[in-house]
């Protein structure tokens, strides 16, 4: 199964992220508003899969308004979603720059072909990053004597996150696939308990063994020698390797540091912004603050209720990304194989 | 108002505190049973607080059977409650230590006046603590030159953690009490929230300007100039100077550490334990995983529900403390002033 998938009516339906883990239903979008909102409210969410789901927004408005116009229109509208995660600018970049110098009559057919291959071709990188950082959990195993690996991620960074493997989880699935003893600590990633919700569905899914803490949890465990490595994904990694990424990466990169445990970043290159020279220069989204007071969850019954946790009225703030310094990541994945996070190792990178 | 008190009938009254933000109600314990569950399932929390209410706790035991034995029964069963916070110990050590050489006719009287002594000792210990840390908030006040000072704190270090005035916050009551322009960043502590529940209330009712994020969202705003100190609570010091808190204080701490932001631990001296050499050896409580995996909140309608938040049957683990190492603690707070947090530091205060 995929994330994102063409109906066969013409539509672009993806699984709806907001119902999970309690419910796996599809999201239908007939439109690029559909898809801009379905991008905003995280229907879709994974910096690799919205940039995907983008180029997908992209072909409904060509077989709604093939015009230049309309594309300059779709892209505007589609850019202004997440600020964060620069997958999305290059895939609206890539769709943008192969569908203007075509005739009107036939952008509809190309984009819709386009973004097809956007898909294809992120379910082969995100392949790719998983067999580059295989061989890490293949040395860790190793030194582990039989017990097994213990991984520690954030937020989701698996298949859900793009069209099908993930980033981070890429190689824990390779590995367990392999045979290879591992388990996961899954942080839950409060805002909006991506861990909780995504994570721990799609490894309970695919029978990998987990265990969720809260995200405050994950010092204590790095500290007392629990976690063998950490694997997160990115939104934007700047030109000398800082990493832009779900908020709390920064706390999980410290933590690790301080403690001696490698911290990867698994990323396709598409995630790295060549124009932006360091962290500093990276947007931070701020979302709604009622992710923050609020949160949605299930009830005894089964149905799904959103509650209130604070004082009514309580101010409050919602950063949703934050940038860990290149100096904390041990090592960048991504389909071109392993390299350092600095100038000289995304230098090295095919651009 | 305290957050414990006898009643006119000989019961103990505290503010439940798992009913706040949204409902203020007293629970009341009648016997030694109901005061060590009301301190299990967090009736009352805050170690000063916890030691306090021990303390009650053996008086009611008192009232019941005052003989030797049921002295040491109600010692064991109350110790047994919360095994990190060590001023549970340090007050029922005192409680046994003043009620052992009584005739049992003695003890009913002695322990009633014993545990309201410890109460209004508590209240006097705060307000030195704030008087002691006040002048770290007047010195920022200065150099932010009319700005507010941004203070960063953790859980529930307030008032409703002690029997009036807090330990953490009590310095930043002062301040705002004496006109100084003061603003907290208040974490929300999963997975009970002590921090959205209990300290957004707090402050907001005594009039304190205060703004809620999620536990990851710290590292972003240390590192982005957001923060001018972390002021923080301690459930445990060991004597180098280690700090057991509420899990996530270790992130904290690494991150203001990392961005040159001062991390202050303001604690009575009975939170210090002489006898713990160090962190590693300070029991970490672990609680249920249901914390985790479930959260309560208050729905549309007012009502208190409780929502599931991960796949059901979803392994979870939760400690509940973390320990930050002494160099990453700028000082330690005390109601004997301000030490380093070091084994030289820690002798210095009176035992």
């Amino acid at each position: 199964m995929r994330t994102i998938w063409w109906s066969d009516d013409g539509a672009v339906e993806v699984i709806d992220q907001t119902r999970l883990p309690h419910e796996v239903v599809a999201a239908r979008w007939e439109t690029v508003e559909d898809a801009a909102v379905g991008i905003s409210v995280m229907q879709v969410r994974g910096a690799p899969l919205i940039g995907v789901a983008a180029a997908h927004g992209v072909a409904l408005a060509m077989a709604d308004d093939p015009s230049l116009d309309g594309l300059e229109v779709a892209v505007e509208r589609l850019v202004a979603t997440r600020p964060t995660a620069v997958n999305l600018r290059w895939a609206l970049r890539r769709m943008a720059d192969e569908l203007r110098p075509l005739d009107s009559m036939d952008r509809p057919g190309a984009a819709v072909a386009l973004a097809q291959q956007l898909a294809d071709e992120d379910v082969a990188t995100c392949e790719a990053i998983g067999i580059a950082g295989l061989p890490l959990l293949a040395a860790l195993a190793e030194r582990r004597d039989g017990a097994p690996v213990r991984v520690m991620t954030h937020c989701n960074a698996g298949w859900l996150a793009t069209v099908d493997w993930g980033t981070a989880l890429a190689p824990v699935y390779r590995a367990v696939d392999a045979g290879l003893p591992i388990e996961v600590w899954v942080s839950e990633t409060r805002p909006r308990n991506q861990g909780a919700s995504l994570t721990a569905w799609e490894l309970g899914a695919h029978g990998v063994a987990h265990t969720l803490v809260v995200d405050s949890a994950c010092g204590h465990l790095l500290a007392t020698g629990q976690v063998d490595v950490v694997f997160v994904g990115a939104d934007r990694i700047a030109a000398n390797g800082d990493t832009a990424n779900k908020v709390g990466t920064y706390l999980k990169a410290l933590a690790a540091a301080a403690n001696g445990v490698p911290f990867h970043v698994l990323a396709p290159t598409s995630t790295i912004d060549r124009a932006c020279p360091d962290g500093a220069a990276i947007p931070i989204e701020e979302r709604d603050r009622r992710e923050v007071t609020h949160l949605t969850g299930r009830d005894d019954a089964g149905d799904g209720v959103g509650v209130l946790l604070a004082p009514a009225g309580t101010p409050a703030l919602n950063p949703a990304f934050d940038v860990t310094p290149a100096e904390l990541v041990t090592s960048l994945v991504t389909e071109h194989g392993i390299v350092g996070a600095t100038q000289d190792g995304l230098a090295a990178l095919p651009t």
